[in-house]
């Protein structure tokens, strides 16, 4: 018997706002620690990593190890029949080829319950290793996911670099250069709008703006992103998920042409 | 001489939104007892009946009875140019071929008419026999429309099912099944968020989401939508338009395949 | 060197959306007075002028006069990359073949700025003739919009037709016939609400809608528009963009197929 309870449903839903470009189908791991997805996307380039911790959730019971691989649009359209308010209460048997998702309005008048086909995924665990970084930034995401969209209208890729100072990011293509420079600003009484840089050595990575687009489906799930980048590592955005986990996205650093 | 006045030009544009869905085309007969529109939508499926009380009109004049053939269409293009504050008054002389509209807005600074020509539509009066029902079900409109909209994502047909405790919609396809339970609850300070039923027999039908989609276009018109149900007789949904009269869209269930 | 400093970077966007519908690219004269834009539409139909003084900007200079052609495609581009309260400065060096645009925010803790290449255009320099009009209307930029929107609905040509009482909007087509009048209100306490007609005589002409239509893109930039009329001669539509300068269309009027 699997149970997962959560009062506020639309933390789960923006989870899936966030991964559904990137994935169609994924396997979500539930253990009694919480639940765990992993996850190349769909091309083979950037991978997805979501934990929710099992104390995150308002209840939660799992007597058996399970791995429940579903279609992510199919889960889409269960979440938008969703209320704002609505509890969420996630429901699988042992060995069960189906899962329940039942959504609770605040009045309890309004009782919503969709069972879900199953499927069988095949699955590949990826070690992720642990890396020192050279710089980490954490920075407001809805900055993040403007610069990106801004300067994806320049180029294919953006090199992001950092130094001391602040960091800069970078795209050239046929219309011309764009250049965006943050400095580090550290703001005590708005937390969240700082710009702050845990800097080892000076780093300048190029990643594809496709990717880092897709990545920013997620600033709905937090006020900040932090960025771990350090030479020949895929760089890690990593928004946090308020009580209950963190999401994480990994992409390579492209090798850029006139380093050959 | 006909002619119809009315403060709020809104509300005929609201039924115009409500209808032009189902018809292309429709006749408006006019008579010193108010405004009715009787058609089967363009498949021939349901059926649309408005009735505008003339005594809900802030003037009204019918000299003669007249029918008005209009193309929905070109009636929106003529509301799509109304002020949201507007006054509208409808004119036509008896035997004319044309009708014109003038809205005038509150501080009577500008002026529109817009004259349409009138069309000569095939009409056929479907008598509508009175029928006991055995359950009436009066809920909020936009929960009714929020529900079927939610359940349509997940098949062709919608169950709606009624007993003493609740109303149940129930939907199911290749994704998987989805059910939304409402209970009664009355709420006496917010009369329009209450949910009543009327029960003579529990009562199951299933129907088509297409249709009962495009009823709840009529969503504005009104906070509570009712629905009249029975065995083997159409559908009733309807809206009432406040002070004006009521729009009333009909469906026959859809026989079940494992009935036969 | 040139170089001309806006604190308010989003005025100069309003400008761009106002002009690149009937624009694709144009050539920015620069010199000591300001920044003029003069160039038939892409069919050649209608002419936009757009007049900017140097006075109006927060830093301008401007040593040698130069001409910048500009894709007006990439230009919207960059701009789409200023936040609403950015300062920007535009700098070019003499002689050469890129302009950059620097975006700062208020609190100088973003900086980004763009480099474009320009384009060499073939330009036509038109005199347009001073001239007497006939009737000259100023009126809410979006009462104009709008009522051009309305009746385009209805025809592929737009009546304007003024006398002392007020002025009138007419077009017909197939659906029928629309008819919008204003009358003339002084409103001193809202000065632009008001719709003031100065008469030298009775005059009416007929436009084509598609490119009213795309004038009033430039709606943003000033609550009032003035309309400039006369027989045989073009209409000006023109929108003061408050301390900076102002933006001109002018049309021809169409020959009446019934004056042949």
């Amino acid at each position: 018997m699997f149970e997962a309870r959560l009062v506020n449903s639309s933390t789960f839903r923006k989870v899936l706002d966030a991964i559904k470009d990137l994935l169609n189908e994924a396997s979500f791991d539930c253990s009694e620690n919480g639940i765990q997805l992993q996850a190349m996307d769909s091309s083979h380039v950037s991978l997805v990593s979501l934990n929710l911790k099992s104390d995150g959730f308002d209840k939660f019971r799992c007597d058996r190890n399970l791995t429940m691989g579903m279609n992510l649009t199919s889960l889409g359209k269960v979440f938008k029949c969703s209320g704002a308010d609505d509890t969420v209460t996630m429901k699988a048997q042992d060995y069960a080829d189906t899962v329940t998702f039942m959504f609770e309005s605040k009045k309890q008048d309004k009782i919503s319950d969709y069972e879900m086909k199953l499927m069988n995924l095949d699955q590949e665990h990826l070690g992720i290793p642990d890396t020192e970084f050279s710089c980490i930034i954490k920075m407001p995401s809805i900055e993040f996911a403007r610069i990106i969209r801004d300067l994806s209208q320049f180029g294919e890729s953006i090199v992001i670099s950092c130094t001391k100072e602040g960091v800069k990011f970078s795209a050239q293509g046929d219309i011309g250069t764009g250049n965006v420079k943050l400095a580090q600003t550290h703001n005590f009484d708005k937390e969240e709008e700082s710009v702050t840089i845990d800097l080892q050595e000076p780093v300048a990575l190029t990643f594809a703006c496709q990717y880092l687009n897709s990545f920013t489906k997620a600033t709905p799930l937090s006020n900040q992103v932090k960025l771990s980048m350090c030479e020949n590592v895929p760089l890690v955005v990593e928004y946090q998920i308020p009580e209950l986990g963190h999401l994480r996205f990994y992409l390579a650093p492209k090798i850029e042409e006139d380093e050959n």
